[in-house]
């Protein structure tokens, strides 16, 4: 008797199958590979890899906070508060979050939907964000935000009225959102941003995505993410005003991925709550749900797994649903909610750390605020490309021409162009990027995205790398 | 217009209305309500509410191992190396975990599988377990053992021959397994373990609940807990031998909770895996998800969400999916990571910190034992009660005699008799235990998990309380 695999390609959940992550995609392991050649002495024509792939801040150079980082090792470890270096409103910040942990431990369970003192602070921070009542109970922390979309987005995973659930998205989006629908096994319903109008959010387009995908499905929510990723666009009011009549004509649920909201570089930042708030009745009885996160801003933690999503006006019993499928889970790491509480409420002037707090935080969002500008600045000065104005986020997500010889190389290699193009970029000059198909783009356009969070020298590196390659690249096609 | 919701009870996710998770459900709401309210000083016939629903160790007074914390503290804030109170292997073992993180930050994502170094450390720990080698790219880091197995059981949502899967679970079992089953959508296919012969896992009743559930579904994967929770008991080499015969027989995959691995009393606990490579071709080559958890065991790390998932001899394509899977959720919680590496390799004989760490461990080991001899004579002392011996885990499951009347009571209440008896203890003790009908148990007996990891003084409080307890419910109702 020959043993077959209990588990085949045949038999495993299907959705799973199609799931796509670009952003740790096979650029990414090709770049991996290409690491440990140079290592091991292998001849490139440069000397390492410039990971542009992922906004994993620390990688790329930016310093984790100080005050962040102190609390985290005192609440580990409370003897080391005898030390001279720890300032004192380090240890009373430690304090408050032990007293809130059972038997003082970070290694007990918080309750799922995360500590009381960590809603609490979070309730604060949205409150004076937005002018706008805030309940902790409305707050649920998770594993990042990743975790929190995807406990949403599994509300909708429900035929209605016999037809399968959509969920509509941005294009170019991030794949997150790709990924999740395709493992729930959600249809996607897409809307496309208006590359010529700085990557806007066109009414029109909307109504456009919605009839369509409405044929064969029920569109259920509307995901918009602002500031925008990959395109770092940040919506304005008058438009954010627009979507919100939209959604609510249509009966959509609003998910709000909110992420970037600390990394604003040139345009005020308004949540959706605040505006559903200021549109009063019936906009301000929408449900919504929106997500921030201690992986990006100024904080950066991504190692540490801690956001929060903020859930209002659900009904009764969905918010039953919701917290039962959250307490299977148990709750999320105790370590990330303590720095979320410090991102939530950060040092403030008078306190011992605050001098040294505001250098650091100043330094991170001025280094983005500048290499948001030379990013745009250098794209655009690349014959072949253009790159629309970066208000928010930390990635720049150029459109280059591709010569239609090398589409057809591309087609040859069973490649998108932007794959072949990003591919032959990483082997060329190290410069690792994600193409703009992992994100999706209009047909016959072609992108990729960049973080732009390295230091000005290594970012100077790799504009320089970019430029080279594609006037050899295009000379070579053309 | 009338604002409807978006979603509703009728439009959610059906299956997340299903979920029910005991452990964290109704009694313990009652607890904490319990506590605001003696807080406040309303009049109770006790003091204090004794926590016994879930296995939190430190929350219920189990010391932290000062290793780990010292490693998590430095993990964090390396400046504080400085400390003359920090051991030598302690920076010796932040300055390995940090040279793995990028930048040597743990705010920079890892790998999604982990670290890969810890990932190795798995593997070495693993391979001296069972002198059965073990590969780091078949150890996937996790968010805790949840995370992992809801991830695993994700792979089988798919309908084989139009037949809806099924996986069998024991019963009596840990609720994350019915409460997962519930959200995926898979089918329970429940098998009974012998309350009469120590909880045993009878061949025959996996046979029945096999071909039972296979008359209206496709039974696609076997799970079994050892050390058992919550029975406590753990699987003799012969049995796992005739269960991994039945599964290769019935082509199902096994998924081990071996959590509690670390947590034995008094009988020696063999994997898996082990097992399956001693029994040789063809059960050698069968696929195979093993569990482990920082938190249980000596270390207890619960708030940490760690925990690591092996699972070998998976088809190509099916672990390219759920590789793609853990992706989108970027990486588990890298100081997470960093406790699990402490746990997987913990100071020996000669390093600085052995004395201390070997002096807590063996601490916290005695402890578990004395509890589980204690709660075993204790329980069985009470007239109306029997429990099984404890040879692993930190529960007790004790089947209680409950009386006709208390169960026509109980049917008044709406409720099933065994919430009945556990709310009625809580009311009247504070005593907060987890009703069986929350683990599942056979129809006419009645049981309640309670956790034997309190220390010694507020154990025999609880034993006492319960023996009082009972005695006045039965005369009420008899």
């Amino acid at each position: 008797m020959k043993l077959e695999k209990c588990l085949t390609e045949k038999n495993v959940n299907q959705n799973m199958l199609n799931i796509s992550y670009a952003v740790r995609g096979p650029i990414l392991q090709r770049a991996l590979h290409i690491e440990r050649e140079l290592e091991k002495g292998v001849k490139k024509p440069f000397r390492r890899v410039v990971r542009a792939n992922i906004g994993d801040c620390h990688a790329l150079g930016q310093p984790p906070v100080t005050f962040i980082r102190q609390v985290l090792a005192l609440a580990a470890c409370p003897a080391l508060a005898a030390s001279p270096d720890v300032p004192d409103d380090v240890k009373l910040r430690v304090r408050e979050l032990l007293d809130d942990c059972t038997k003082g431990s970070v290694g007990a369970y918080s309750p799922s939907a995360g500590l009381t003192l960590v809603r609490r602070r979070v309730a604060q921070f949205l409150a004076a964000r937005d002018g706008v009542p805030a309940s902790p109970d409305d707050v649920y922390l998770g594993a990042g935000a990743s975790d929190l979309i995807k406990a949403l987005l599994g509300l909708f995973v429900q035929h209605v009225d016999g037809k399968p659930p959509a969920v509509m998205i941005p294009i170019p989006q991030y794949p997150l959102f790709s990924g999740t629908l395709s493992e729930l096994g959600l249809r996607q319903a897409n809307y496309y941003l208006d590359e010529e109008h700085d990557w806007a959010l066109q009414l029109q387009e909307l109504e456009r995505s919605w009839r369509e995908a409405s044929q064969e499905s029920h569109v259920r929510a509307l995901v918009v993410i602002n500031p925008g990723n990959p395109t770092g666009q940040v919506l304005t009011r008058d438009n954010m005003q627009e979507i919100i009549k939209f959604a609510y004509e249509h009966q959509l649920f609003i998910l709000a991925d909110e992420v970037y909201q600390e990394n604003i570089i040139s345009k005020p930042f308004h949540s959706f709550k605040k505006v559903m708030h200021e549109m009063g009745a019936p906009y301000s009885s929408m449900e919504l749900a929106s997500f921030v996160t201690c992986s990006k801003g100024w904080a950066a933690e991504c190692g540490l797994r801690a956001g929060f999503m903020e859930a209002v006006r659900l009904q009764e019993g969905v918010r039953a649903a919701l917290e039962a499928a959250r307490a299977v889970a148990q709750c999320p790491s105790v370590l990330g909610q303590c720095a979320l509480d410090c991102v939530m409420k950060p040092p403030v002037a008078g306190e011992p750390s605050y001098p040294r707090f505001s250098q650091e935080k100043r330094a991170t969002l001025r280094a983005l605020g500048e290499r948001a500008r030379t990013a745009h600045r250098e794209f655009n000065s690349i014959p072949g490309y253009s790159c629309n104005i970066i208000d928010g986020s930390m990635f720049a997500f150029p459109r280059v021409e591709i010569p239609e010889r090398a589409q057809r190389a591309a087609a040859d290699a069973g490649l998108q162009p932007d794959e072949f193009y990003c591919l032959r970029l990483l082997e060329e000059t190290g410069v690792c990027v994600v193409p703009g198909s992992g994100f999706g783009q209009r047909a016959g356009s072609f992108h990729f995205r960049s973080t732009i969070l390295h230091p000005a020298d290594e970012f100077q590196h790799m504009m320089d790398s970019v430029r080279r390659f594609h006037a050899s690249f295009t000379r070579q096609y053309s």
